[in-house]
């Protein structure tokens, strides 16, 4: 299909209003033909300065690559460290924003789901921190993992830019990646940010308002992505955040059951997209999962950054159903056993009874 | 691609010859653009006349049909009966040909791997029991469920007309069907069979030798078929054996934990393919798999003609792995539970234990 | 998909209603795994006994291969011969018919649209000629390569049995055949009749009348049936007829520019499908056509049977614009001038013009 | 397929060294998820600082907004007004560069073949005037719509950045982006530029050396890519360049004989890639592209910026043949006649005469 032909718009207009009700959102999104990294990039450039303060809170590794740009860039990112085991802790916030009187800090940059330990973010009390906090900064959400998995309401929840991209909840191969923006950040936009041309947000309103793009955009993922959003709907969002949460659950009773720990030890910032799980000391996560693929042709997700080989990552994003996760589980406990890794069974046989129990009240 | 120009001919040699490698024979492949259905009827009309005595063994429902087939045709199909619980016993094929002194029959018609109970015949065994009973009639064995999953050896074996289909082990769509012929049928075909045009094998085998085909063949599933071939080979067959043994002893495993039946009784003749499991007395199993459907998005295999209601299969046919058939075995352990099937729990992890002990020890 | 499973009768249903549409006719349609020839047969076996007389009238390649199968059926096919450059002589049919007294002759046999020549019969004059003749046989039509390319009424024109395939006005691959069935037909088959099975209406149209078939649908090959119908009524049939006419008189004008003859000689009878080109003698079509494919990589239909090498043919079937048939004829005039063969310039001109003129008309 | 697996890196090392044979070069390239614009981006931010004066040459409109671009990021981007009908004169560039004595100029930035009015610029001749005027500048070259059509030589030629994009000659969809990189450039990138993350070429040469990628790739175009690059070397680049010569050729006799002007009107700087066709004054190009959509479903590329509404393009990008072509020159000849344009006839024949003898001469 020719971008710049009248067919054209039509597609346009459906991929940038399907998105706003993805996002829950009444302002603008924007779609870059860019991974989600690209993104990241872009909700930055447009809003701070070179020299601006931005405060990024370390819940691991991909909060810790994103602040690592966002001083590539020339921003004074701070990076608030935690041990990796929970999401953003609220109080921690107000704290940290109540002592910034002179109000330096320009952003809060935070990630909803932290697909490298499988914790998840409250972002509303996050919110209701930094109005306690009577903050002016600007509040930025990574939810490239959470997005269309877990439930995420950027109006509700105030969040400024929202942040995500084609390959997780959506289901797409990856290559596009979303600016979702209210209006102050918008209206910061227009006065602040960095030199910008590809990522800038002004460049791309105008265009889009018709349905085009300021310049080619990637089609082929554009037409995958208004049938990603009218696949969502179809299930409908509320039912596929409870299923992403039974196969959560269901995959941490075969976690205790097993007598292991999960890398998230705060209960209320449980990922439903994913769980990352600890071996026992002394036993290295990366020859288990080796042993997996070897054995059952199965990928688990490698621990990252300074977990690397202490974790495994359980999935079950997207497209992905009970009998999934039963093969994955039983995956992993075929392999604890043929690996000797000191682990109890039981484990699927906890998930299944899970699974029965959810079903059945669901 | 036209399939009458000059490049056809390469897919055409290609299939020809590469079916062979899979039905293990040097006699020719003929292929039609048919179901498998049509493969039984080409078989018959090949090397039977109107009034000829065939002998079917009735393993099952697609024994039956074949059988009823035949006398459409206006052949004289003779059915052996039995409980549908087991393959073709070599030993009462031998009285029943030694009783035919006259040689009125002129084929003994087998199922190779009887889809509706999960029961293989033993065909070297019928083989060396024709022989023993030193009997002239043609071996024609349907192997459309068999071949490419069960071992098959058309030479080794002397079957004389071996049927197959493009939808079971070679994991195509439905649409191609095949008869492998050795020297004694092709004999048989020139002198005898019934009048034909579309299934005869002569009017197929002349254009067959330049790799052409004398009316328009199914090219988009040829293709399919070289790459599945390829794909086969690549595996190596005996692999592929192996697996589908492996997954179907995991099953049985399953089976006796559960505490229930397997509809085949004899062990010799467990099918690698698929297992036929039987319901307790006054449990429908058709209202079982109903609801294995609704709960986990599974279609299990139902039972057909006169243990309608009473079995249902699992199968682990094609593109098939250890977690998929663990993901199969779970969704039925939970449906037996939510259904409130008189059973018995650690059917999943008799099958893990079974699947493990397998693994290390291949 | 399950073809036994629930969500398969929707799809059976679409498919056999569907078709009913493309046939315009109100009995019902038959759908078998198989090519054309298939269907042939099917027809002829549901209707015919072995020993009953059928004529055949040869217009071209493909009447005469429909003969041969009959005869090798046991069916006592009279092959009308003719000149291979026209359609059906009404007058023939009816001088013929009432000649035949004692109504030996069961069935008429014609071919709608030879593609071995590019001549169309003209079935509502053929089906006069009969009723004026008061003859009681059955009218067979193969409109495999007309059906949705040229205009087709099986109940307007009184075809008792109508034959067609997937591959080409249905723009699919090969590998489905149909049997369009009136009711005068229906009967006959209920008592007359080769010994049948893969091919019996009987047993297809009981199982169709709930959406199911008696054994393996070529289930891919469905799906691409209901959308190929839903196509062909998005255009509109008499659009995609008066789409082919269009196409079929360009080809003639730049026939006629560039001197040569139409392998057709009877105007009311050029096929809107395809248009067979004659060379001049002493020049080798397929020499032509293996130079078109060399230098245009473009393949030609190539003369069959008693006109190869005499004849290439011009094919504008199915998904086919303007443009492309332009392309398709600058390749013949372009060839026709690189080797040297007598002939006029100026037949791309002529077909622009004749395109012009039909464009700015319609 | 799990972009930090194993099996990832084997598809990124054919990825990267296949891309160097397209570029005809031997330092990396750069392989982005992003538009071309963004790949413009790329080759900008790692070389100029802000503030760094570029020369970019405005050979149409491309090159203008490559320039606009260049300023939104900082760099002081001297646009070298042209009369859009040419490609880049050298001894203009000699002479502009001999002027900047200072060497205030970082950055000479041209396209290769502009899009918006088919003008090829000689680049080795622009390296050669370079060269003669001892200026140490880089040479940026944009060939997002010339590679892989159009012959390029990256270190033949000395081009110290090339950039391009995945959907013209790679025939691709769009959403990867390339910069191929000398050594030169590659030592200007570690101490200049602007602030960069996601365009930085070190972050990306890291993980590109054991054939992984720092974020996310777009790995399905990745597979794709790989294949393209597969058939353009079994066509033969040499081979495929002397192809769009041909049709380019045959194109522009086509506009002659119908007495209208290329847009282009500089023979050495014809484009074989596309030929822009202005319409004689008073008539709207985009009111006749309007009238070939609706006749014959044709899409002409529109003129852009300031020849929009006066040309129109004809393309003959990628996997493009004669007979295409030739159904390309037809709907403009037919159209132009259909909308009452001034002009004469004979261009689809002038057209067929140049294939022709270009046909036999190859």
């Amino acid at each position: 299909m020719d971008h710049r032909g009248p067919d054209f718009a039509a597609l346009g207009h459906r991929v940038l209003k399907g998105m706003q009700t993805i996002f829950r959102c009444s302002g603008p999104v924007v779609v870059y033909p860019s991974s989600g990294t690209g993104a990241w990039e872009a909700a930055l450039v447009n809003t701070l300065a070179p020299g601006d303060r931005a405060v990024m809170v370390e819940t691991g590794h991909f909060a810790n690559l994103w602040s690592t740009l966002a001083q590539r860039l020339g921003i004074d990112a701070e990076l608030v460290e935690t041990d990796w085991r929970r999401g953003v802790d609220p109080d921690r916030v107000e704290d940290l924003l109540r002592a910034d009187n002179s109000h330096r800090i320009k952003a809060l940059c935070v990630v909803h789901n932290e697909t490298s330990t499988g914790a998840t973010s409250r972002i509303a009390e996050i919110r209701q921190a930094m109005d306690a906090a009577a903050h002016p900064g600007l509040l930025l959400v990574d939810t490239i993992s959470g997005l269309a998995s877990a439930d995420f309401r950027q109006d509700d929840w105030g969040v400024d830019v929202a942040i995500s991209g084609s390959q997780k909840g959506l289901m797409l191969p990856p290559g596009l990646s979303f600016n979702a923006i209210r209006e102050k950040a918008l209206a910061v936009s227009s006065t602040s940010g960095c030199a910008r041309s590809y990522w800038s947000w002004q460049e791309m309103l105008g265009p889009n308002k018709t349905g085009y793009f300021p310049y080619t955009p990637a089609t082929n993922l554009l037409y995958g992505l208004v049938e990603a959003i009218d696949m969502l709907h179809e299930e409908g969002l509320e039912n596929v955040f409870a299923r992403h949460r039974r196969h959560a659950e269901a995959t941490r009773s075969a976690v205790a059951a097993w007598g292991l720990e999960t890398q998230c030890q705060e209960p209320r910032d449980y990922s439903p997209v994913l769980t990352g799980v600890r071996l026992p000391d002394g036993h290295d996560a990366d020859l288990f999962r080796a042993a997996v693929l070897e054995h059952f042709d199965m990928s688990l997700g490698n621990g990252l950054g300074k977990i690397a080989g202490r974790v495994f990552r359980i999935g079950h994003l997207g497209d992905f159903n009970d009998l999934m996760l039963m093969g994955t589980l039983s995956g992993v406990e075929m392999s604890l056993a043929m690996g000797d890794i000191p682990h109890h069974g039981g484990g699927v046989d906890a998930a299944m009874a899970s699974l029965r129990q959810s079903a059945q009240a669901g």
